[in-house]
């Protein structure tokens, strides 16, 4: 059951895990498209209605997928689609994934925080009643983590200190109102799996970078590809930059070290913690990346492919609208997924051959809200 | 200015302040009387209306406070107030505070969380708009950091991992959703002095015990005094228990060790803090206790304090509803508010022989709510 099933994430997720042989339900409140309508921009490639969606698929591979269209802030409806579905997993993809996004003025901040905290907790507590072998995937963010000057575990890490020792929670430094919102749910679902045994795999993901997979077998089934300065990443603004022969515009000294994985790697690591459930009570986190890459690299990698197709790309720094250590020491580990069988299968340069390419088909989508790439939400307000 | 001064510490502290010539003003939605009555409970004190008691607080000290009603959770309010006033310093005490109460199911959980959370948050973002120079005096508790298995440092500790170093908040362990919401509201304090440079005092506050401070010259004065299973701590269970006969009742093995301090410390100590504000873009923790106990201690020094007064106290452990360690390792520090120039001057046995004297007078109001103080709520649900 996907959460947040007409997303970046869910709809190739869901079709992933369908051609695979599971049964496949999910739902949606639509407000990834209604938050990108709102700041005035739309997906790159165009993504028809879910109930479109739905037939075409159908039509393409003869599979259904039940859906259900509802917020998940309602009680009510989280309880009820959860008692109708009573299903082995949940893959909670079913949150607002802005940083700029909740920066925007407290109304963004509270929403951001409102909608996927208490989202999260309406899923732990119907799991509880209805479902309580379930495994909840559910995904968090490398975000969570900050960029602490010390090696990054997997969640959890053996601490000594005055002389003592015990394992704890990694320490979370987030750095916006939405990776606050992810640390929330964190420190939440780990206390629901403590209490009432549930099951859990928090997923801290780094950024996902793509917009097709094998599923997508017309246009009709591609995912979103969100290139405004909300919810574009800054890959997505570059690749939409060189598309439509914009500069590419790293913030500030484009030092800042993330972990990058493809939209098909990405799909292929749920669907490995989908298959690979942890145990009754077990609370596991997994950093889901396979690269780590300077804004700057990006910038260049992006530069670099665009090149192999024709297009000049060329780069131009702005002052960074966030606050954020612009260099740093990032080492992050990433042994869990690896241990169940992971085997990356796209870097960087694979994907942006696919991703570029298909942005240039829809270069006229890009160039109707090119207003919207530029940064116009500051961290100070 | 004060949120929440109609309740237990914001009413005592209020006076105090204005005592020591400050000019106070608060707020309050009075949540606080409406989820005790909802609990089915009320406070052994009898407690006046907010009009009745600053009346009598200024007929019997000539000094007036400014009194705002309404809920942090709406933001505009939140706002207006915050502009009106431009406060010099925030003291935050408009939370629900009880761990059990956020318990009772998802309703209960989620309105506990977007309380604090939302509530915070709008202080946050109206000191930025309004007053970007005031201390935010931030009401936490030390059950923010659990039980773990070495020292507790005030927020923050040196980290030795792999070879590298680094300074990083202590991780938190709560233990219910309440005491999520605090985590919450920490994470979101530190992020904010961080990107607007805004300073808070976020007080890790242990277990207040008492219910008589000096400014309470008549019982008009007095403030709140809950004992039922949700808003009374074992303390104040074990009090009421004592005064109308009843067993005194800790839960499980009783080993369950927290840190305690005096209501006139609590209210020293965030007098020293109000007075002796943080740099701007400060973040400091304050671990705010002054003994630790565990509970069977409390209920021995409530059988040997009952019987000094002719009351006879006997213990029965009855079956623990909550999910935590029953014996542990327990080493808070408490350096900080030292070094600030706190004098602990009223250990538990001190203000015991003052709170059982009163409960004494107010019997028949803890005999008429008796049912209330054995635990209904459990953590399993």
């Amino acid at each position: 059951m996907i959460m947040g099933m007409d997303g970046y994430l869910g709809w190739p997720l869901a079709m992933h895990l369908a051609e695979r042989g599971h049964d496949v339900s999910g739902l949606d409140n639509f407000s990834r498209r209604k938050n990108v309508e709102e700041v005035g921009s739309q997906s790159a490639t165009p993504i028809p209605s879910i109930n479109r969606r739905l037939r075409v698929y159908e039509k393409a591979k003869g599979k259904r997928l039940r859906f259900y269209e509802g917020d998940l802030t309602e009680t009510n409806f989280t309880d009820s689609a959860i008692q109708k579905e009573k299903p082995d997993c949940v893959v909670h993809l079913g949150e607002i994934p802005s940083a700029p996004y909740s920066m925007i003025d407290v109304r963004h901040c509270n929403y951001t925080q409102i909608n996927n905290i208490i989202g999260t907790n309406n899923i732990l507590f119907a799991l509880k009643k209805h479902a309580p072998r379930c495994h909840l995937l559910k995904l968090g963010t490398m975000g969570e983590y900050g960029t602490p000057n010390i090696d990054i575990p997997e969640g959890f890490f053996e601490v000594e200190y005055r002389g003592r020792k015990d394992i704890l929670p990694f320490p979370r430094q987030p750095g916006s109102w939405y990776h606050l919102s992810k640390v929330h749910d964190t420190h939440n679902i780990m206390f629901a799996c403590k209490i009432w045994d549930l099951r859990s795999t928090d997923v801290m993901q780094g950024v996902v970078h793509g917009v097709v997979t094998d599923e997508m077998v017309e246009d009709g089934l591609l995912t979103r590809f969100d290139f405004d300065e909300a919810f574009g990443t800054a890959l997505n603004r570059f690749c939409a930059q060189v598309v439509i022969g914009h500069e590419l515009t790293p913030y500030g000294k484009g030092g800042q070290t993330r972990g990058y994985i493809s939209l098909r790697d990405s799909v292929e690591c749920m669907t490995l913690a989908t298959e690979n459930p942890p145990e009754e009570g077990e609370y596991r986190v997994f950093n889901q990346f396979d690269e780590t890459y300077a804004v700057n690299e990006l910038a260049d990698h992006v530069v670099k492919v665009a090149g192999e197709l024709g297009l000049e790309g060329r780069i131009w720094t702005v002052e960074n609208p966030r606050i954020e250590r612009e260099e740093h020491y990032y080492n992050p580990d990433r042994e869990k997924l690896l241990m169940l069988g992971f085997k990356p299968l796209f870097n960087l340069d694979t994907e942006l051959r696919l991703t570029i390419p298909k942005l240039i088909q829809y270069r006229d989508r890009i160039e109707e809200k090119k207003s919207c790439i530029m940064p116009k939400i500051k961290w100070r307000g």
